[in-house]
């Protein structure tokens, strides 16, 4: 297989700096996957990319069971800057926080923090479950980064230590909120991040501390009524049409 | 309980006119979901629509293992316009399809098409069971009205009946089209339909088929690869934060 003849079966995110003619290692899990489960081959391309050096476009020169080596031949798509979004989200159900994970890679967030409330269930979280859930939707959609994952952390606790620049969108399921569509029109360049509570919504106190805080718009999401990871998403996708990375340049295909 | 001193725990649609004092009998299904399930008693109040009366809150007035009888007393939300907004949609995994549906109905599609392309594995459309999630979806998120399931079709059948007044948007994973909001942005007022593919997109003919429909419009969602669901989704909410009903007075708890 020749880098012209196809488009490589595999993309991949790795944390090494990526330059011409530099070997970079694989982790024991993508070994496996290459190896083991795609059979893939030494010689085979790999479309690599580290959030920093755009995508290079490698040749597996070394597989065994243990580890492989990829060299990096040419570059593909040189780094281009990404909106600055942050999405903050209450634990869901397992299944319902898997696809918010997923769906905040492929709509272009910049960090995804995990908020606790008062009406989240705490158990929820597996930091690293969610990592390679957000690295694994990053490959498949092809970002150039990995969003970055926070540290997750009381709901108080984040509001206390917000940088203040930063308008905090708050999808209200209480509805109140005005369009979001008005609110984005509305506000000065800057960067953007959104929250969006657990399937029980706030609870009154922390309604009201939200809405206290200079920084935070509370935004409506229409007449009915939207799960949290509906609300999630489709505020995400409303945001990039709008505000985001939506009206540049079409992507082209390597 | 009543009417007045909390939210009902439940909110059904029936098929019958809904009016005060004119009883109306759930299904079985339904019956065994409050009296087994939920453990209803004569006297619980519940929420009901029919897609053309609004909304009413109604007394369970006979429950038993084979049948109940519900009992209309007040409106609670006249009938509304909803948006005209069509999803025509390739089938997708059974969990993919799942969440499409679920989706299109939170997100106001008022009529889901399943359409069959030559990517689509045409063994995956259960039509009872997507009819049951679109009104189960529809019950949770308030909607006034179950939106309409059409019969699945061969996408070109589709296209050769269309009606020529309703606009198209393709959302083409192909990345070629303009931005969604700029194609919306343009639009004549008038009804609306998206159309996404399957998970390995449409074939070369089918794009040139769609592209050459004169009421199809390509739109792009976009720098990054989105999966077949996530773009219905994204689209969705972005024609109805744009376009559709998300800029309407603000919904009032009943």
């Amino acid at each position: 297989m020749t880098d012209s003849a196809s488009r490589p079966r595999f993309r991949l995110f790795v944390p090494a700096p990526l330059a011409a003619g530099v070997a970079v290692a694989l982790t024991r899990d993508q070994t496996h996957y290459l190896a083991a489960v795609m059979r893939a081959e030494p010689g085979e391309m790999v479309l690599l990319f580290n959030g920093a050096d755009g995508e290079w476009l490698a040749r597996i020169a070394a597989l065994a069971k243990a580890g492989a080596a990829l060299v990096p031949e040419r570059r593909t798509r040189p780094q281009t800057p990404e909106p600055d979004l942050w999405l903050l989200a209450a634990p869901l159900k397992k299944d319902r926080t898997d696809l918010v994970v997923e769906k905040a890679a492929e709509l272009g967030v910049s960090r995804l923090w995990p908020v606790f409330t008062r009406r989240t269930n705490a158990g929820r979280v597996n930091i690293e479950r969610l990592r390679a859930h957000l690295t694994e939707a990053a490959e498949q959609c092809e970002r150039l980064t990995v969003p970055d994952l926070a540290e997750p952390a009381a709901l108080d606790k984040v509001l206390a230590g917000w940088p203040a620049e930063r308008v905090l969108l708050f999808l209200d399921e209480g509805g109140g909120g005005p369009p979001l569509t008005q609110v984005l029109t509305g506000l000065p360049p800057g960067p953007l991040a959104l929250l969006v509570g657990p399937e029980g919504g706030f609870d009154d106190g922390e309604r009201r501390l939200i809405t206290a805080q200079p920084f935070a718009r509370a935004v409506g999401l229409g007449p009915r009524i939207l799960r949290a990871e509906t609300a999630a998403i489709a505020a995400l996708a409303v945001v990039q049409a709008i505000r985001g990375d939506w009206g540049s340049t079409p992507r082209t295909p390597c």
